[in-house]
């Protein structure tokens, strides 16, 4: 398969038509054009076309993509079809819907290891996985080949955390901390700031209000 | 303040900014040219420049920006200058994780209710705020101004919640399951879909794992 650059914007749009396709593959679905696809997914055909172009010639002219195909692809380039053993680093609220999520499991994202600075957490288990000491860390991640770590912590403890992880190689880190992590080129960070997506709904309400109430705009 | 319409790109770096400039005004800094605010934040100056004129002249060449002027603007902007009245569905892990992040509500975003379907969960306190009932729902919304619905709870129930707090008039949802809602125009939604994220962030170890063993790519 011939690969070029894909750009991030394009990467982010991969799993959800990784969750369409899967749920079209569920249904018996065999084949699908792009246009009926679009009707589904609330994009233009045009941009699934290309889109999927990036990757190879999933579709043929006239005949639509063979929905089984075009998943276990899509799975492929986003690297589903390999496993990650993770760190959950946080063992909160948060730490535990991630832990208890059995979704990623399914994706193949194995919670490998649960850690924390509570003692009151440390020893108490979190979907049969026991919440270790932080001190346990680096000999852990060294030991059980782990390759991503999720920080489910307040942002100083991540920024910390990041660079302990950093220093024993691990290679992603999926950081729900409230802040952007300085780490070497070769560890790829993937941010979920929850304050952020927030904002984004708070200025879409506020700017589709003041569009209602007529140009004058300011409250 | 003349106002033209922004994309949604550049609305989703708006919260970046705000979280920078706020950091800036807590150490004490006034002001601060578009390269040094480049530095801090992985971005290029020219980037920075583009984005803040898409608002109005907050800055004056030579000088840079007034950071608390900048702060406060950004904020108005994204409509934190407003009240949000919030009721959370699903008081799982997940939603008592949002519930308990203080930080949302110093930017203006209340919980007011909180709500799900599981008997031993309704009564409980969650920080304070009692789960209530599901039938509770559509009274409550109306009653208490309520504005953002956030659902922290699995997708079918999702999709029913999201109709029944658009039939309340609600204006905007955070939706945290792994769904697509269909709503009217008028009502904007904001997804946190963690599987998409984390899926993107395995593409990006596969990727880079392949570009740094040869171009030949497959595995």
């Amino acid at each position: 398969m011939e690969e070029k650059e894909i750009s991030q914007a394009v990467i982010s749009r991969l799993p959800r038509y990784f969750r369409y396709l899967g749920e079209l593959k569920d249904t018996g679905k065999e084949r699908i054009s792009s246009q009926e696809l679009s009707g589904i997914m609330k994009v233009t055909a045009s941009q699934i076309r290309q889109d999927l172009n990036n990757f190879s010639k999933f579709g043929q002219q006239g005949y639509g993509y063979n929905v089984e195909f075009l998943y276990t692809e899509i799975g492929k380039i986003l690297g589903l079809h390999k496993k990650h053993h993770l760190v959950l680093i946080g063992a909160g609220n948060l730490g535990q819907a991630i832990a208890n999520y059995m979704n990623f499991e399914k994706r193949g994202f194995i919670i490998s290891g649960i850690f924390d600075i509570d003692q009151d957490l440390i020893g108490k288990k979190v979907r049969d996985i026991p919440v270790r000491s932080m001190e346990e860390l680096e000999s852990f991640v060294k030991e059980h080949n782990i390759d991503i770590g999720v920080l489910t912590i307040p942002k100083d403890a991540a920024v910390e955390a990041a660079k302990r992880l950093v220093s024993c190689g691990i290679h992603g880190i999926w950081n729900f901390a409230h802040v952007d992590l300085n780490v070497p080129e070769d560890v790829l960070v993937e941010n979920v700031h929850l304050s952020d997506s927030l904002m984004k709904l708070s200025y879409n309400i506020n700017r589709y209000g003041e569009s209602k109430s007529g140009r004058s705009g300011k409250q």
